[in-house]
Formats: structure tokens, sequence, C-alpha cells
């Protein structure tokens, strides 16, 4: 049976690339593509990779437009999905890729967004775990953020596996200016981006802030504290994040490692590299794949991971078409390029 | 019915494209996977992208290792696949990516390469007029140079439709430099090729010179004269080709784009993009696909073709892979990256 | 003598750099420095790199503030400086980087900008002969445009010496971003630029092709035939432009390097690379040097110059300051970096 | 007087940029300048920026050639420059800008080196408190590394003012790839490098972190526990570091901050931006300015510095010529570029 999906946003980036992927999904077929300032308009001239699609117009992004459809992704400004996801049907599967429903705490979304809080959705990272289960025959998936993807799975493992401290976890991460999407922005520039690196959001104030806190803390079974600083790479795509946290001392760099070890082993997706070998974000970039490796300093009294994602394709479409499939019974790789593109 | 194939040079850029592209080929099945210096080596720490082939190991490039598969890829130095090649069973397919059969003037490969020419093989451009027919059935293939496949599809359609006038045409592309291999050059090093661009082989001397001109002169049905400079742009991927012919005196606007229309629109890779489009490379990243466009400059007597090309996919690998299809009798997409990853 | 300076359009690109140069100019205090939508800002939060500036308040670009100064930089909008200019007075000297007077022939102007011809000044390009002499004591200067800089300095020598044809001139040339100045246009988004390149005013249509037309021309004594190509490349700043034109039948290769080598022999800011050296746009990054090189393909029956800008520096500010060190009768590298910022 | 200053290692990046910084400099004149490999050679084919030192030809790197200049840098691998050193007269200005001499603790050289310890000089950064007493009049001088550079100005505000805590400071920095100087390898070709990121040295094993651990520890008055992560980031120059520790609980944000506005207030290259500036590379490349800005993050217990320093010119040869006026008796600009190259 093949399935129809609609995907709105569909001239941004993360649009984009839930449309790249569901090109090769076999089980759905694409339906309407919508777009707010850009209805009317080809596709071909906003994402001329997509050639396939070319000669496809952009209809409005509207309930009325998305409505009848078996999926909907919904890229949208947060806030928006809110709005229009609450007008689609109950049995449509609505995979929502903007922050609007990720946070389990109103308070805290209330705190970083600033609106009411629409509710909370099953959370699309089956890698953590207990959210598998939550997504097969989930009619509502909110998308991990980029960030979040990272930094959740690269420190997850440690505190289901018990051995890092939940008081201290520092976190700093690189991002592709795609996270920042099409805004025309002067700092985004191509003339500001290359060649040069900046931070922005520090102190706490970036809004994937509370969602990580919320991952590693259901990974730990407690209040996690958290220092996170995003700063902007000059490179397009791929999140490359250093995160770190105190381990229980006397626990010993094996122990470490298997913690690591135990959690992913089974995972298709999520891979720690041999020992000796460092993740580079060029290695996952257009595919769903997150590679990491840890470092035991025992002189600092630390473990420090550091992971390579994509931003647009785990930290974002890939990962919302990988929970679809859950969703949907699935295997969870369909559709999914399954090598990156490198150099 | 799977075949077994061999991938020779794949701790290289080439080979590793090809490896990524098989992957995803459902009628192949990867075999033997060989190298030069890195053989003994797993592929996960040369080709970390290659995330399905992580574990596999490198075995060497021999002709023992490399007999017995249905279809063997060479990605290897000129010279090199010629001696593999000659002792290759007749029956096999064997791809070569290399240049040492694609010429068919034996002056000529010995002017621009200093070495006895190997012959020559069916030419791997199926787009250019009378190749297709060739490759079909065919059991050697000469995969096209990265810069002839951007530079003879751009300017073709002018030549067989007789538009184009064949004595002076001007050509300059802006190449990757995933290009060049992973030579251990300084000129080639992060530090010297981010934020500059400069230019190599000037003058006539770059060994993809001949292979131009024999291309368009296949088209012309008559000698044509080149001027062909490459340059090194600071981006890992991808091939912008400014081409430029003048074009016979009278011939409309309307009458010149209808060449290329008319060429290509049949083709399912190779693309006219809308009027008032213009190529970028960033556009058929990691894809086979080619996209140009068109403009006629009255007061110079020109047209000026621009051309965006993957040099590792349509440019190499991709063009390998639709030429093994066409040998073999499977629709040309078969396994092809249909979109590219964009930004 | 210290005299005083105004820089107007302080907040782009251009300004910026005429700003940097000037604040080691040791004969100039900077006076105004004013901006349009930014006025009232410091630069500091515009132009961070400006440290010694950077409490600096921008004034309003208008006549009342940059009058009073001994010179005046404009960096606007075409048509603005014009506008600006008639009402400073006369024995200020001001220097235009905007196009507005660089053109001799008004329909040339109204044709490519479509607007009244506001009267033609001393073309700040001293290495063209015949200008250097009209900019000295000149009140009124117009510096050239980056792509011309690099064009009409690279074949010049070989109009000025005879041996190059008119009739067939060629010119491909790459930019850096910073060309497009600090617009908000999608296509200049870090994350469209970084990885790819694209051509853009292809046929003719840019602007500056009849200015380099013009240079051309001055240094044949005849009218020259052009096709100018820009593309934009992935890098902040720099052009690399690959400029080509047949030779006259006959001419031997070093009658040809002769004609270059007699031309910029004397220049301090103009040279022709030792025979092998090819430019990088890297090497003349920051500075005010245009470095090339020649081939001569006999088989095309062309010379092909490759030359390095640095679209901001050589490319306009640079020029702007080497013009009015001529006006002033300062030496002509006053305040100018002579060194390049690599790598 | 006019000193006479022979510079070693030329022909790479550390040489190249005290070459560049020393042609503008009044007080000195650029004697010898040797290489290894290269000697023999023409400055101009490898440093091609170096517009007016390209006919100079470089002399062997030994002590017969070094001797006799009034001032002479070293930057050599390490090791080597210990050796030269040691031969050369006392009265001669000798600058190492390896590592040779900055360590004070000789277990931590062995430990981190594996060669037995040369000694410790004087180090070359000034702005930490103690430090330029020493420069002043010095004949040998250290030049810090290019992280610690960015880390020791970072956060030793915040231990001289009291108001950090010394037992977990967390630092990850994202470096440009000519921190890895002209190296051979293969992960620095440009194709590998651009458009992504990846760390280096995880845990703890980079030679910087005892340098780094060796500045905050001064400024602490007692021993600083440190993890340091490098990572290389797809840009030529420029280091961003985020260095984050602990504050003294119950410090007020005012009081956090006034820590810094006092360390710096009167230094002329290092700066605390105005609130809201967060620092970008690309304002400081080619120039001796560090930019930094910090945030109070309470939920973490964390004050979060983010550093700006370009990795050639503070970091190194910047560093290196500031610290020869200090020791000479020059102002402390003398020569270095004020302003940096943007964009």
């Amino acid at each position: 049976m093949t399935l129809s999906v609609a995907v709105s946003g569909a001239s941004g980036y993360a649009g984009g690339e839930v449309l790249r992927l569901l090109t090769s999904h076999p089980h759905v077929q694409i339906g309407s593509i919508t777009a707010h300032s850009n209805a009317g308009q080809k596709l071909g001239g906003l994402q001329p990779h997509l050639h396939a699609l070319a000669d496809r117009v952009l209809e409005p992004t509207d309930v009325d437009v998305l409505r009848g459809h078996d999926v909907v992704f919904l890229a949208l400004p947060h806030g928006a999905s809110a709005e229009i996801a609450a007008q689609l049907p109950e049995d449509t599967l609505v995979i929502d890729a903007g922050a609007d429903h990720r946070l389990t705490d109103s308070a805290m979304w209330e705190k970083f967004y600033g609106s009411p809080h629409a509710g909370t959705w099953p959370y699309g990272l089956p890698e953590l775990p207990g959210n598998r289960e939550k997504l097969t025959n989930a009619k509502r998936i909110a998308v991990p953020g980029c960030y979040p993807t990272g930094s959740i799975l690269g420190l997850a493992p440690g505190f289901t596996g018990g051995v890092l401290q939940t008081d201290d976890v520092v976190i700093v991460a690189a991002s592709g200016t795609s996270g920042a999407g099409k805004s025309l922005k002067p700092h985004l520039l191509g003339s500001e981006v290359m060649g040069g690196m900046s931070p922005y959001g520090v102190g706490g104030l970036h809004r994937h802030t509370p969602e990580i806190i919320q991952g590693l803390s259901q990974a730990a079974g407690q209040d996690v504290s958290l220092s996170f600083t995003p700063t902007l790479a000059p490179m397009p795509r791929g999140i490359l994040t250093t995160a770190t946290a105190k381990y229980v001392p006397g626990t010993s760099a094996e122990a470490i490692r298997a913690a690591w070890e135990t959690a992913y082993g089974n995972e298709q997706f999520v891979h720690l590299l041999p020992e000796g070998q460092w993740p580079s974000t060029k290695s996952v970039l257009g595919s769903n794949h997150v590679v990491m490796q840890l470092a035991v300093d025992e002189a600092a009294g630390r473990v420090i991971v550091v992971v390579a994602v994509d931003n647009l394709t785990k930290g974002t479409a890939g990962g919302a078409v990988q929970s679809m499939n859950i969703a949907l019974g699935y295997p969870e790789e369909t559709g999914l390029t399954v090598q990156g593109v490198a150099p």
C-alpha cells in the first residue's frame, strides 16, 4: 500500500530534506507540497537539487490542503505547527519537525518560547530507551531538535549505564549554517560565515537547552545540570558536539566504554566508532547515521564524547522519516540514505 | 540475478563514490574491494561515510583478486588500469574510471600522457549521440573524465544541431578539490585551498583537453578548436563549466535554444534548466544529474553555456554506474541517487 | 599636513575596507563616517574587525555631514553617489567607489544602468596608460569596478603591445561573495554559497561589461569585442579572472611575454609572476597587489592570462586610496598594506 | 637604530606570518630568512603573499646563518629550536615560536613531549599578570601556543579576580587548519577539511593542555583542573575558544563582569566586547587583537567565556612581535596590524 504524504514548509531546508528522503521511500507518494510566501512557485526554482520534483507547484500551507493525506510533515516556525496540527484529523500521522510538542514541562516551554504550551507528543528519538515503544503506532510525533539529537545520543548511555554524574554536564556544539534556516540575516551571509566561527545563545539561552536537559534527565532518571554553548561553523551542514560529564569516581575506562557499546550495539544508525577513530561531520553528511567516540580524561575526571550528526538528516528529516517508519510498522531504515556523501 | 562486483582503488575518492552508489544498486553485490598501499586496512577508517561497508577489509589490487567477478571497476592511476584490464577475462565487464582507454587518437594519447596507448574502449557518455548504442552489451567501458563530462555535454547540442561554429571554443571550468584526488601535495592542503582560487594546466596543457576536443569533434563531425582552462575552487566537489562558442551568424536565439531542448528533452540525467534559472554545482552534489543554462550574447556573437556537474558522481562514478546499467540492460537510473544533497 | 577624510557607506564592505586602509595612512585622519540605515550605531557592532574605530558613531550620509572634509569617499549604491557628489565643493577631492562616473559613453551607461548619465571622471586605474596623468591633481576620481580591475589589467598589455587581436576576447571570472555586498538575498546566504559555484549576468548582461570593454578599447585604440561571464565562488574575497584573446598570428611567445613585462616592469602593485608560477587569489588577500601569469596556446591561437586581485582592496578601496595618493602627490603605496594575509 | 632580524622556518605558516608582520615594523630589517628542505628556493614561490620579499632566497636553518643578527625568530619543530637556541650568543634576542621553553614543569614536558626538557624562558603573554615585567629586557622569549593564548586570556581574569573555581574548567576550541602547519597529512587535505569538523587529541592528550593549566594556575595561584578538547574547523585561520568554569557561589554577574573589565581595561590588544556583542574569529583575522565576551549561566553555575584569536597573529607571530617590542623597549603595538581583515 502506498501512503499519501504532505510536506509543509517545503521551501525551507528541513522541508527540502524531508522531500529528498521521501523520494526514495518505497511506500509513500508525495502528495501536497506547501509553503507560505513561496506558494504558487515551482519547487525547481527553490530546491533545485530535488530534480524529480522540479515541476511540482507549491500550494499554500493550510489545513484544507494538508487534510486528506495519510501522513503530514510539518516543517514550520514554532507556534505555526501546533495551530495546524490541532485541526488535522486524529488518525492522520502528523510529524512535527518544529519545537511545539517536544517539551514535557510546560513551564520550561513558556520560559524559553514565551507562548502557551501546546502539549507533548511522543519524541522521535527511538534510540533513547523507552521512546521506540511510544512511537509505535503513534499518530503524533515530535521530531527532536538538531542539537538535542547529537547531545542526548552522545551522553545518554553514560547515564543509563550509571557511569556519569548528573551534576555538571558541559556541551559545546558547532553547527553548519543550515541549522539557522534560510533566514535573511546579515550574520548568515556567506561573506560573514566563510572563514570564521562565532557563538550564539551563550549562557543557557538557546531554546534547545531544556530539550537536551529533558532527554539526558530521562536517561539518568534524575535532573541533569547542563551548560550548553552552540557555535556557528563555516559549513552548510553537520553538527559536531563535544559533550563532557564527570564520571562516577572509581569507574574503569572499560566499564565506561561498555556503557556505550551496550546502548548502541544493536542500533543501525548510531555507532560508537572503533577505538582510535574520531568522528567527522563529513562522514555523516546526507545520511541518517550518528557516529561518536569517547575518551576518559582521568586528570580531569571527565568523559568526553564527541558526536557527529547531519543536522538536516538524522537531526531533522531523517529522524522524522525513521520515526514515521516506526509508527507505520516499516523497517526503520526504509527510504533512508544509508551512506553519507563525502568528501 | 545478482552480479558480483569488484572495486579497485577503493581508498580513493573515485573508488569511494563507486562504492557509495553500488550499495544502493539492487542487482549487484559488492565483492572484492581493493587498494594499493592501504590493502589490509578496514574501509571504515579510510571511507568513514560508507557505514554499511565499514568492516570490509581492503584486498590488494591485483588480477587474481579482481578475476572472478562479473563486473570490475578500475579507479586507478593511468597506466595501471590498462595493465590490469589486459589480464581480465574478455567476458568480464571492465569499467575503467581512468584515462587509459578514452582517446581514439593514439598520437594525442602519447603527447599528453607520454606512454604507449592501450587502445580505445566505448566511451561512457551515453548522452552523446552514437555512444549509447556502443555501450549496450559492451564488455569494456572507458568512463569519461570529469571535465569532459560537463564540457562535452554543455556544447555538443550546438554542434549536432549545427548552430555553433567549430573554430574557436573557449572553456573555463572551476573544479572542487576532490578532482585532484587524495594526493598529498602542498597546494591541496585545506589551508591553501580554502578562501582562494587558482588555475592550473593553463594553455592547453591539461590532459582532458584532447578528450574534450574529441567529444566535441564527434558531435560536430569535424575538428573543433579549443582553449581550455581549469581552475581549482574552494569546495570539495562539483565542477562549474563555462563553455562558449561563436554561433553561426544569423541563427536566432530560439533556434539555438531549440538545439539543446531537442538534444536533452528525453534524457533523464541531463537538463536545460527553465529560462531564467542558472545552475549551481550545489544542486547536483551527490547526484548523477547535469544541469545547464545558456545565453546568447549578440554583441559578442557567442553562445555561453554554463554547466554544473558533480565531478565524482556523473563526472566519474555515476557515469560509470549508468554505463554499467546500459551494458547490462538495466534501466539507466538503477542504483543512482536521483536527488542531490543540498544545501 | 594631515587631511580630514569622510567615508560614506561605512557599514558596507567597500566602506569598511576604505576605513581599514585609511587607519594605516599617515597623512589622513578619519573624520565623518556615515551610513544610511545604520546611522546612529557604533561602528564596532557593524565592522568588528576595525578595532581602532569601534567606538565611532555612524552619522547619516548627507551632504552637510560630508562637506568640510578634504577628501570624501563615496561607497554608495549607483545613483546615490552622483547625487551627493554634485553638491560637494569643487575643491574637495571626491572619490567614488560606485559606478556613476566610470563610463565615457552615456548611451552605454543608460543601456546598462537605466538612468541618466552623471558624467565621466578620471578613472582610478593608474596602471592603464594615460590614466596616471589624469589622476594627478584630480578632484574627482571614479574608482574602477572590481571585475574591470583584473580584466583590464590582465589583457591591456597585449593590446598596448599590439600582440592581441581585438575581435574576440573571452573573460570568465570567479568572485568572492563580498563583491555582491551585504545584500540580504537568499542566494548569498552561507548555506547556499559554501560548497558550490554558480554564474550570473551571463550573456553580456553584467554591468561591468561595458566598463571592461571601455578599458580594453582604450588600451587597443580600437573597439574590442568581449564575452564576459562572472561566477560566484565560495570564498569571501578575491577575484580570479581568466582572460583570453587571440594573438596576432606569427607572434612569438617571447614577444607576447615581453609585452606584459614591459607594461608592468615598473609598477609596484601589478606583477607578471615568474614563469611557472600561477596566481592564487589567496596571495593577494587584503593587499593592493595584482598578480598574473600568461600562457600561449598555439593549438588554439590564444593567449590566456589568469589574474588574481582582491576585489575589496585593489578592486575597490585599495585602488581608491592609491588614486587618492596620486591625486594628492603622495607616493602611491602610502597607507596600503604591502603584504597579503595568507593562508 | 635598525635591528637585523633573522627568521627561521620561513616556509611555514608561523614563519611566514612573522615575516608579514616584520615587513611593517619600522625598527627592524629582515636579514636571513631560513628553511630546512626549502633552502635555496625563492620565498616568492613558497609564500606568494609576501610580495615585498618575493626575490629573497631561503638560506639553510643553521647556527652560522642565524648568528650575527640582533634578533632571531625560531619557527621550528619542537626540539629543533632548543638545539639551535643553545648555540646562539647570550646577547642575541631569541624568540621561540615553538614549545621547547614554555613549560616550567619538566615532568610535564617529558610526559607530553617525550624528550628532555630544555629549560624555561619568559613567557610571551604580557597580558597575564607578572609576565610583562619578565619580558622587559629579556634575551630569550617563549611564544605561547595558539590554543593557550585564547584559553588563558579567556579565563585568567576570573582567577586573578577570585570569582571562578579552579576545580573544573572545561575548554572546547575550534581551530583553523593553519594551526596544524603545512604537514602533508590526508586529514588536512582541502577535500577532507572543507564542509566538516572533527576533534583530535581528545581526553587531555593535546600538548597544549599542560600549558593552559600552567597559565591558568599562575593566574589562580593554585592548581587548576582542566578538560581541554581541540577541534579542527573548516577555515584557514582563527581559533574560537569556549571556556567555562564554575563561579564562586554567590558572586553577582556584575562582579564577574568587573573582573574581566579590570583585567583588560588598559590592554590595547585584549578586549571584553560590549555586552550583547559576541566574538567572531573573522573580526581578528590578520590582527593581533583578542576579543571575548562572557555569560553567566546561573542554572549551570558556570561562567562561559568565548574568545576569538588569530592563531597565526596574536596566537603566534603577533604575540612574538609584541613580546619583542617589550623586550626591546618599543611600544607594544609597533609593527602590528591594528585592524583585522574582513570579510
